[in-house]
């Protein structure tokens, strides 16, 4: 690998608006190099979105953000609205402000939260919206597709996703046909919402379906016929097979319109990156590579777990070939030390690696998809 | 506060050994500004020195610690001697190269640790050494004055302290008095043995007796004696009042000679700082910058304990006046949510302006000296 240094989200004056360009057409797949424009600024797709769940991605500073490749990052509305509260963060002059960042900001509608964390016999789902308790301090809430709309417009985020409804896994047909009825009367509801405001961001509607075909493909349709800027699968990675998640990128792809980015939600790790650009996915967003980095599990095209004795008086990088900052300043030793005797360095140190190495892999797959090479680098690397 | 951009420790290919150099005496009072060469470079004194008791000074990078003005920090052998090893840290090329930090180290010589930290119903002193079992894990341990030079070798950090008997507080006069004779006869034991090396590293003697006046005269008297680089006073900020400090600060440092430089262990609150640079001390670590921080008090003219709702929609920075990293860059509020929501960030930004706070506060002090101002900074202080 040669030296890449990470190129940041082009901000360009006499830019108007939200704007998705096609750059390049892999010949062999339906993979596509592309930008996507945004009130704060230009990134190159694919692009992996880290997640900085309660508006920081975990340890890092904005330019330590911007060193490792980030180019846009997600930040859950459902964190925002129960701390610091919607109405802190736009008094505070909105995300950006709040967290200094001068980059593009992803949004979700606040409904994935509220049915993995809310107190699951406390969430009741009504056509209007759902009401939950949360699993801070049980106090009781609602969340509607206006009101979500609303709260994301609050945030200042640059891309907002429609509310809908997210299905458990494994459901039944009945309940998720009974669930995408009222996903597909929510993406109207957001859209509508989403219309009233002045400004460019951009509203992506959100597909459902679980792992059936005939939802998949109607909720495809469907999303697909309404004026969204994009488009979001939902519903993955909630507990199905890698082989279902695989179909239903199988069955939802080729009826999207061509010229609008896509983004899936909540899935991000190596195998599954190259399936999804495979797949023509232009955005991804996943807790993983942070995650892990916690953990001591760092990625390589061998994960190594850090925490492991054998790393003890290893003097090497934890990759040699990467050029990261912890890769350039510190040995695997050091970093195994750091995370035996739990120091804080530890968590940053890793989580900088991890990211490093999505962002370059995602920056050598732009380069391959290029250069018409996407399926030898795929190769090379599953 | 005008614009100050932290120096750092000088790297000159012709320095050679340790040195220490007064370049500006106080008129009114004993403070002195003065340089301390050492092998990894020069540092100018007074100078407040943080702890990074297991090879880290929490959270932060080497250039992040230079960012803020770190100029040489404390390691604990007492800890590098459990985790990793004193072997393991030698083999990966010693301190400086284990944490990729190329400024001056400071090592301890692990005595006040077996004290605090061991079992105390296992703690066994003899004149040899002590025995002790390990706080981590019950393991039987023997620290010596020999060993404990050896080590401090191995660590290769750029100034080693003697291996002393430190009392606890209170302690009877007659304790206190047997605990000083073996202290004095380890002082003469680890000098030995540190003579033995070669190198330029440089040691301290250490100087015992808590606080009683005939006791610490004759420790300073005997210490004073000795062929070492430097003084160090221990036992103190053991749980004695202020006051009892100041005595012995005012009992001790007339007896010191001038041209050797003088170190306080474990002491650095802002109060502390102004009294004992009036006392002639040239540097003095202390946890209390950093440890504050992962609490969310924060240093200023006023400390600020972040983590109070007042400050959940404040827009200022930490100190208007403050320009560390995370004053120019994040509100009160953003790092109020941090703390709130328990975000890694928040402890590394909450530290990165603690260390500005005290360095700053340190290279202003040598400013005064230099300008004869020092009382007026004092007054304005305190």
């Amino acid at each position: 690998m040669g030296r890449w240094i990470p190129g940041q989200a082009r901000n360009d004056k006499n830019m108007n608006g939200f704007r998705f360009k096609i750059l390049h057409k892999d010949k062999k797949t339906n993979a596509r190099v592309g930008e996507i424009w945004t009130p704060h600024g230009v990134m190159k797709t694919p692009a992996f979105v880290p997640v900085g769940t309660q508006a920081s991605v975990k340890s890092l500073t904005p330019d330590e953000m911007k060193e490792t490749g980030v180019q846009i990052f997600f930040v859950n509305t459902y964190h925002m609205y129960l701390r610091p509260g919607i109405e802190v963060v736009e008094k505070l002059g909105g995300l950006h402000k709040f967290m200094g960042w001068d980059g593009p900001i992803i949004t979700d509608s606040g409904g994935f939260q509220v049915f993995s964390l809310g107190r699951s016999d406390l969430v009741k789902i009504t056509d209007n919206g759902v009401e939950f308790r949360s699993h801070w301090d049980g106090s009781k809430h609602l969340f509607t597709p206006e009101r979500s709309m609303e709260w994301q417009w609050k945030l200042g985020s640059d891309i907002h996703i429609a509310f809908d409804d997210c299905t458990a896994y494994p459901v039944t047909h009945q309940a998720a046909k009974r669930s995408l009825v009222r996903t597909h009367s929510w993406a109207k509801r957001s859209l509508a919402s989403h219309q009233k405001q002045k400004g460019s961001q951009a509203l992506y509607g959100s597909i459902q379906g679980s792992v059936y075909e005939d939802l998949r493909k109607e909720s495809a349709t469907f999303i697909s016929s309404l004026d969204f800027d994009g488009i979001a699968i939902g519903g993955v990675a909630v507990g199905e097979s890698k082989k279902e998640m695989a179909d239903i990128l199988d069955w939802v792809t080729p009826i999207l319109p061509e010229e609008k980015p896509r983004h899936l939600l909540g899935v991000g790790e190596i195998d599954d990156i190259f399936a999804l650009v495979e797949h023509g996915i232009d955005t991804f967003d996943c807790v993983q590579p942070t995650r892990l980095a916690r953990m001591g599990r760092l990625l390589a095209q061998n994960e190594i777990d850090i925490t492991k004795k054998i790393f003890a008086e290893d003097k090497k990088p934890i990759d040699p070939e990467c050029q990261c900052y912890t890769c350039t300043h510190f040995s695997r030793a050091y970093i195994h030390h750091l995370f035996h005797v739990k120091e804080l360095l530890a968590y940053r140190l890793a989580t900088i690696h991890n990211l490093w190495f999505v962002h370059r892999l995602t920056h050598d797959i732009r380069e391959a998809i290029g250069d018409g090479t996407f399926l030898a680098l795929k190769k090379k690397w599953i």
